[in-house]
């Protein structure tokens, strides 16, 4: 007898069909001989709706109440498909995030799981109920404020409850059949990876692919906890997230695919006085916003001019708070302007066979060069390779490294779709 | 520097712009050097909604379920008015049932209040906050499981939170202006009442007046919560409920209203074996099934026949449900037959007055003779008469009995309107 963790996303429950259906397929886990543990976010536009209730009564709601508001999405689902289970036969509890001991740190709208403490999981569990957690929330540990964990929210409550409660695989319900090479709606005979490191998935996800939030990932590594990737509509079998590259033998060990992201920006710093501690005070002030950066570059100092730029990418909702914030700062550090651009796109390559494979960058490099794309800023990790390049580039620069590297395969592909909480 | 709890209904917060009139009362209440602790209901129409996709995923939904389901509405408006608080720039913290200290019977649908032990609200009180609590709902006692209180709970929120912080009121914003001496709407005249005792204010809630439920006057009375009926659309000075009829003197006592009761149903047991313990088995069979009583008649064995009727009225709502548990008594006890009528409906004359005013009953029985009323089952307390009649007659009943008893005022009268949670 199993014990199985799994997650719903928003669209699986976006009405009462489609949580009919759910309750299904929890019901014939829990027939295997499965204990089951259930986290579903709320359904599909009730999030939507309730921000645009939010709006209309306050321009700049607290997050306190934000987060008192929004949890409400996930207890609705919760107990709609405790009652869809019930109505199958079998029995279901259905818990807040805070009955189910998933405490947090106290920052509002992005919370982190400090602790899960599932007594009263265990308890139900223990007499023969399936059990339901809310998503996306839990409470704070000093406060006792109700909090919710932000995007992806519901996958990491999933892999941190099934981490707490030492289950044996933790199942991420979504609209997409697994994790795949390339986004299958760029790169047609894209291929679907039946198993991934965490450290290749954490790569991917950071990259930009969609289908696990990084902070899902990253939780689930550091407990080891195996989480199966699946699809709500289908019983294809999905991606297993499990392992370390470290364990792979040179075989095992290839380029996984291919990662794109359109959600970033670049801001350019112009005509910093090149002397010791400024680029420190300018990467002081974005991060006092609370803003994180990802690839970052410095000219080096060409010209007699004592002066040089600093580049850096960062989530483009960031954008206009992190030029407000070095606009602050031009008078004190003398820099000449700030300038910003959000007409770039990210492309990597993710996989542990890099490591032990020499050539990977030269590779990578000319293919994109073949393709006509130019490259503006480049960045490595051990087992990743990624570039900044126009947006317009970024589906041409994705078929051309798929394709110089043989990533393909001749199964038909399957298309990616938004993904929830 | 008064404590003052405010609950506001469903109607109260059904849109973005109703909440934040409602906020803009709160607000002028806390600048005018009050704490105000408030309790809404939920928005107008999202039980309704709720209920509707409960239906659809399931005939039969567990009442755990429907509680964490229902509760859920609650927890939006609540943080809905504080943020539409804080958009006026003043504090506002919303809180649970359960995070306020709302203890309940672990009855699901229909829990008692236990106990409040409200040291959240306290402390946030102490800190400056205007404090929201989600009425309707609390925590069970030994389960810890969410409860909610039936009809009329968030009135019993407000109620027993005023008195667990000892609040010198506790104001119920309602649709209506207040308590009249009958339901505006069939006397035109009806007086509009400026005070009214506890036990009065039972007895007309007890008879259908729909301004305040029964269990919240209850609760009201034995911890001495003066109770300020109000309406949320208006600054009409309402109807305070507060003082025993104990303590009126004979000047101060008056006939106070007729309510009126359209949502009993009659049943009769024919034929009924007149012999000592039969009564108490049928009565035992209809509690067993957890349904309360109102009026009883026994009619006293008239013939040789050794048998007798009984009748007795209850909640439309538990006729088939009564008439059924009853016909799977009737091999045993050997009654004929049991017959359900539910065109009746009941009149009432509520007032400290008649304590001490003999000959009301005589007055308010010719009233209805001369109407043309037939009197089914009477029935009365110290301070009131019921009787019950025909459906068809409750208008011209309300009417007579309110002329005959000189209740009316040249007041113009304000329109009655259906009641929240």
């Amino acid at each position: 007898m199993a014990l199985v963790v799994q997650k719903y996303g928003g669209s699986s429950v976006q009405s009462a069909d489609r949580i009919k259906r759910v309750a299904e397929r929890i019901v014939e886990t829990r027939n295997a001989g499965n204990d089951v543990v259930v986290v579903c976010s709320a359904m599909g536009d009730t999030t939507d709706e309730m921000l645009e209730l939010a709006k209309q009564v306050s321009p700049n709601p607290p997050e306190r109440e934000m987060d008192m508001l929004l949890t409400a999405g996930e207890r609705i689902s919760n107990a709609l498909v405790a009652m869809a289970i019930h109505a199958l036969g079998a029995e279901a509890r259905s818990f807040s995030g805070s009955q189910a001991g998933v405490i947090t740190t106290p920052v509002h709208q992005k919370a982190r799981i400090i602790d899960v403490t599932p007594g009263r999981v265990q308890q139900a569990l223990g007499e023969g109920a399936i059990v339901l957690v809310a998503g996306f929330q839990g409470v704070a540990q000093d406060t006792k404020d109700i909090t919710t964990l932000g995007r992806g929210g519901s996958d990491t409550t999933a892999v941190a409850l099934a981490a707490a409660l030492n289950a044996d695989v933790c199942e991420i319900y979504t609209d997409v059949d697994g994790v795949f090479s390339a986004d299958p709606r760029i790169v047609s005979d894209a291929k679907h990876l039946q198993t991934i490191t965490y450290e290749e998935m954490l790569e991917m996800a950071a990259c930009g692919a969609k289908v696990l939030m990084l902070r899902c990932v990253e939780y689930a590594r550091r407990y080891g906890v195996p989480v199966h990737v699946r699809s709500s509509y289908s019983n294809k079998p999905g991606t297993v997230v499990s392992g370390s590259v470290e364990d792979l033998t040179v075989e095992q060990a290839m380029i996984t695919g291919v990662a794109h992201d359109r959600s970033e920006g670049k801001v350019t710093v112009v005509g910093v006085p090149d002397t010791p501690g400024v680029a420190g005070r300018i990467f002081r002030v974005v991060a006092d916003a609370e803003i994180d950066i990802d690839m970052v570059l410095q000219n080096v100092s060409g010209s007699s001019s004592g002066r040089t730029d600093i580049t850096f990418t960062l989530s483009r909702d960031n954008g206009p708070t992190a030029v407000a914030a070095l606009e602050r700062l031009q008078a004190e550090v003398g820099f000449e302007q700030v300038r910003y651009d959000d007409r770039v796109g990210k492309v990597s390559l993710v996989g542990a066979g890099m490591r032990s494979h020499p050539g990977v960058t030269a590779t990578f490099c000319e293919a994109l060069a073949n393709a006509g794309v130019n490259i503006e800023i480049i960045n490595t990790s051990e087992i990743r390779i990624s570039v900044l390049i126009r947006d317009d580039d970024l589906d041409v620069a994705v078929r051309a490294i798929h394709e110089a590297f043989k990533l393909g395969t001749d199964e038909e592909a399957v298309v990616y779709a938004g993904s929830g909480r």
